[in-house]
């Protein structure tokens, strides 16, 4: 349905282009991301509601420089006739109702009119003269704006909603137009339960160096395959974000938690101009929705939040928080269980310790003790190692920190474990290395366990998270990536026997994607005994070890006990691996036993007024040099554009098949769990 | 079934593993690929073959340096019951029939006993010292072969396939156990015709830039979006050859033809280790089968091939040809013809022309003028341009061959048309440039016509090939190899409507995929004009024209008259593309107007035995410097491991839905053609 009325919809934009808003147009920096004029609307053109879900809106005017902005706009808005939203020609005053007042259209009032300014750089160009320090390279922007909270557009359909205001500048009276579609999604439930897996950052290139280092195959046929690959449904999803073609893994775990794409660093809202990262225009999460929903429902949806980095990092909080910055880490843990409909998740395991405690390293909220705090307001029982979650048995909402930050990866945590020893991570404070922390499976499993306790009859949502495959990739940690993905796909195996064996398969729908790419792939083998036994001067030679098509062989690593990881990580003949877009390092192919790469540092001596990062020369220092391929002020690799892969089973599997927007997976996991078309 | 097999079929091989076939070795260099010990089979252990089609078999037994072979080896092959095909215990004995000798089981003789030997290098050390002129860094291997013709297993279920023989050197007794697994397929046809699109080396980062520079969206969501995201099932295929990780578009080609994985450059053919490039054990061809199956059922298949390469590359050859090595192209295109069972396809478009004919620049084998052999002995009409091709309204089989060599791409035949100027492309060899030369489009829809007007009745099989996504992407052109990929969707769109037009959508599965990757992606955006406004010392300013994440914001291309191509080429921001495995190059990240890239040339003054490939001073003179992440004498950026995605729709399209293996693809087009399970 969404695809339908998109494509139809492009014709009536195109027949009243004289007010329509444009298709983006080309270039780097914006004024402010999804606002094509002076007069902006943030859920922007072409935005997909789900029926009766909240969201905000905010109406900014915007003035350069010397040009104030005028301040009586006006905003309406009026639900198009079929005829009107499917007709290419423009006979909207036909057919359809008349523009109303948008506050009397919503029987809601707007908060009370704001003003402020920011400034932004209009190219590449102005952005590095503002960055050397010429204070004119930017533009300062004069807003006026309004917000309305808690709106919610029930009846589906297509709406037309119309700003108009005047360019100060030129005296020129304006208008943007925007089309807002609104889905209803049937009530009925398709599955009890809906379990998101989310490997962060991973591509199908990923999966299938996974695969080439851990499965057992016979003249290159797979004799095992991973457990992905036995998902019956495949979908791509594409990431774009709301104002950049490349995501970020805040705004786009947000599209899955809310059918909106959004910008950079945000969560659960859109991205305003404002200078507050707490006033940006909000949309309702899935979580939120479900808890709502099953309430009229007589019932009470479950929540699970399961990840392996800290559980305020982008991914996990954006089930639960709404934010334009990701990094107000304290305050996405209050707003847990004190933010506005808080979430209150049933279920919370990863890291993140510092921001619950004021203890040494601390940084929570006002040094307020979360940890005490989720226990006396939420009744959230608290585990801190593996063998405390191991242990819990109870009903209680669960609450399990096991670091400081982000968990230790699989790699650290289970082959080179002198590693953890390194660092103050203990969840509370003491100063102490953390331990004993749990695998993914663990968390997952408890998880399930705690939901299928508290919800077995109204069913849940768990949202469980590699985090580290993303994390891995940034410093171009190829070994720690992946095995972070081998963690997450033994999961996978772990969850679906859990499932099974607890006759919940049927009922719950299982989804595994990512949130958005990097660049990896492996393009042959190198053998390392070779390479290593040129100097660093013979470049030449040590690239002569890197071998292609038929002479690339198969690599060394074998699973011989069976337990989906390679038995040994340092192998004569490893991946040739690489990605597209790298800061300036060396490469030697092998794993790093002392813990994560750090490819580039700023040697702080850079003649340019910003720092310029150069190969780190404690990184496989007997590599091959890589000059890199992105701005010199970014310290790793980036993110990229290509489609993820998506692998579905279980009852409404079937609606995943193909290529996707990333928000229509949120109208898709609504539909299998009954949240649409209701109050 | 294939893949439950597959999975049952491990468990014995590890509890007889005291004779059995090891899983494959590390290294990357073998003695022979797929051959896991002195005693080698050929098709290998695990193979999965279609009942009935026919194959060949060749058995060779070697003795390395001063060793002969064991020329007194058996062969003997048993069917396995079920039960010891699924249990785990060996009991493979009580059961089952026993072995019986392979000439006799198949009442097939073989071939006159050969003998000959051959030279490999053990690994890179001794390959670069073999390049450096060692003679003593080869090993000499010493063979004794022998092999069965065309034969047939019709019986499905699970083989056991024992090879004897002795050890010279060490004078032990060896075994090499091969479980080979017969799959019937449906007799039922589902689908009366197949499509196969192969977009050559084309990934789905490739899709995804190639829907960025083409396809309008407004805040980040397409208004508009490719055909290929319109189908409705998605898979995905792992692509690794029978002996290495990394592929070859000829082995790949040939398995989706075949169900054989082989070895690089080989088509039709396992690949054994004599010096004759066509004495190769065979795999029945899918356009074979269809033939020889057709005409059992009163009728006879329809087979068309498409390509914008010359007719002889990889991927059109591996539809009807037979031979270990691609490059014997003259030979090929007799094999059209004059081949054992030879396919005579219906349709043949493509280039290729200098292989046809002995006029300038011809190479037609033995002097030959095939365009007159095809006409005389096969019936073709043939034609020679666009206009020609667009004219035809015959019902003969047509050969239409429109460049010496493989086409110009669509960048050049459509935008910078100067460039077709710069070589005699005629492909009958007039020495002229070939100027009218037609899109992929108007050959498939071509072929389309003549395969309807022949067969209507019967059903057909078409091949069409996008090739230059591929060999654009080799020299890192990823302006040409795009525009070729949205060729490839626009003649989809376009096919579609046809099938339609003509109703035989319903009747007809279309597959759309690749044989293999590049490590393309797209990690940002570039603003040229400013990378182009500093000198070329000032590399670090030119990457900071690379922008990422929210300030990548959006490229600049612009399809405003819908012809599904971007109207310009030449923009301010461009996408920041690159991929992991390149030779020495430089980038500037902007389109080369003067014709294809060539990234890096041999400069003929190296110190070393061999070619350095560094950066072409002539290619993007003023980019930034790339230094190669591959061996120093690769020219050009080499494929890739990621498994690559396959759109289908139509009749039977649910079949490929999920994650399969490329032998898989024959036999799930088999079944939809109802070709199994037959003499």
């Amino acid at each position: 349905m969404v695809k339908v009325l998109s494509f139809a919809l492009l014709s009536l934009a195109t027949a009243i282009s004289a007010v329509s808003a444009q298709l983006d147009r080309p270039g780097q920096f914006y004024r402010l991301g999804a606002c094509p004029d002076l007069g902006c609307v943030f859920p922007p053109d072409r935005t997909n509601f789900l029926a009766g879900a909240k969201f905000d809106v905010r109406v900014e005017i915007h003035g350069e420089d010397q040009v104030q902005p005028d301040t009586k706009y006006s905003l309406s808005i009026r639900k198009l006739s079929k005829a009107d939203a499917k007709d290419r020609k423009d006979n909207s005053n036909k057919s359809s109702s008349k523009p109303v007042d948008f506050t009397k259209f919503t029987k809601v009032q707007p908060d009370a009119p704001e003003a402020w300014n920011f400034s932004y750089f209009k190219d590449a160009s102005a952005y590095w003269k503002g960055q050397s320090g010429d204070k004119n390279a930017s533009t300062t922007v004069n807003v006026a704006s309004s917000a309305w909270r808690n709106i919610k557009l029930r009846e589906p359909g297509t709406y037309e909603v119309l700003l108009k205001y005047q360019d100060k500048a030129s005296g020129a009276k304006k208008t943007s137009q925007l089309i807002w579609n609104v889905n209803a999604a049937p009530k009925k439930r398709k599955a009890k339960n809906v379990i998101l897996f989310i490997g962060d950052g991973m591509t199908t290139a990923m999966i299938t160096a996974a695969r080439m280092i851990s499965k057992p195959h016979i003249s290159g046929l797979y004799q095992k395959r991973m457990h992905m690959d036995q998902f019956p449904v495949l979908g791509h999803v594409m990431t774009h974000s709301v104002d950049s073609l490349i995501t970020d893994s805040a705004n786009s775990a947000s599209t899955y938690n809310t059918g909106h794409k959004s910008s950079s660093s945000a969560l659960g809202v859109y991205a305003d101009s404002s200078p507050s990262p707490f006033d940006d225009p909000k949309q309702e999460l899935l979580a939120q929705l479900l808890r709502r929903r099953s309430k009229k429902n007589g019932g009470k949806g479950g929540v699970g939040i399961v990840t392996t980095a800290e559980v305020q990092d982008a991914t996990p909080a954006a089930v639960y928080s709404h934010t334009r910055q990701r990094g107000e880490k304290a305050t996405i843990v209050d707003q847990m269980i004190h933010g506005e409909n808080p979430v209150l998740a049933d279920v919370i395991l990863g890291g993140g310790g510092k921001y619950f405690h004021s203890q040494k390293g601390g940084k929570s909220l006002n040094g307020t003790d979360y940890f005490e705090a989720y226990s006396k307001e939420g009744g959230y029982k608290t585990v801190f190692d593996r063998d405390e979650l191991l242990a819990y048995k109870g009903k209680d909402p669960l609450l399990g920190i096991f670091h400081a930050s982000n968990l230790d990866v699989w790699l650290d945590r289970n082959v080179y474990k002198g590693n953890l020893n390194k660092t103050a991570s203990d969840p509370r404070g003491s100063g102490l290395p953390a331990l004993n922390q749990p695998n993914l499976n663990d968390m997952v499993i408890k998880g399930l366990e705690v939901l299928d306790k508290r919800y077995r009859k109204e069913g849940w949502f768990m949202m469980a998270e590699a985090a580290s495959v993303d994390k891995m990739m940034h410093p171009l940690d190829y070994d720690r990536a992946l095995a972070d993905l081998l963690e997450l796909d033994n999961t996978i195996g772990k969850t679906k026997e859990w499932l099974k064996r607890n006759n919940l398969d049927k009922d719950t729908l299982v989804i595994t994607t990512a949130d958005h790419g990097h660049s990896f792939d492996v393009y042959g083998s190198v053998d390392t005994q070779y390479f290593n036994s040129f100097s660093d001067s013979q470049e030449i030679e040590k690239k002569n070890s890197i071998r292609t098509y038929e002479n690339a062989g198969w690599p060394s690593y074998v699973d011989a006990d069976g337990d989906g990881f390679p038995d040994e990580w340092n192998v004569r003949y490893t991946l040739a691996a690489g990605t597209a877009g790298f800061p300036s390092h060396r490469e030697d192919f092998q794993v790093n036993i002392n813990g994560a790469r750090k490819p580039a540092i700023a040697h702080g001596n850079s003649h340019h007024h910003f720092e310029v990062y150069e190969p780190n020369p404690e990184d496989a220092p007997h590599g091959i040099n890589k000059p890199g391929t992105i701005g010199v002020t970014d310290p790793v690799g980036v993110h990229s554009l290509q489609d993820v892969p998506l692998f579905a089973s279980g009852p409404g599997s079937e609606l995943f098949a193909g290529v996707h927007d990333n928000t229509e997976i949120f109208h898709k996991i609504a539909e299998v769990l009954g949240l649409g078309d209701q109050k």
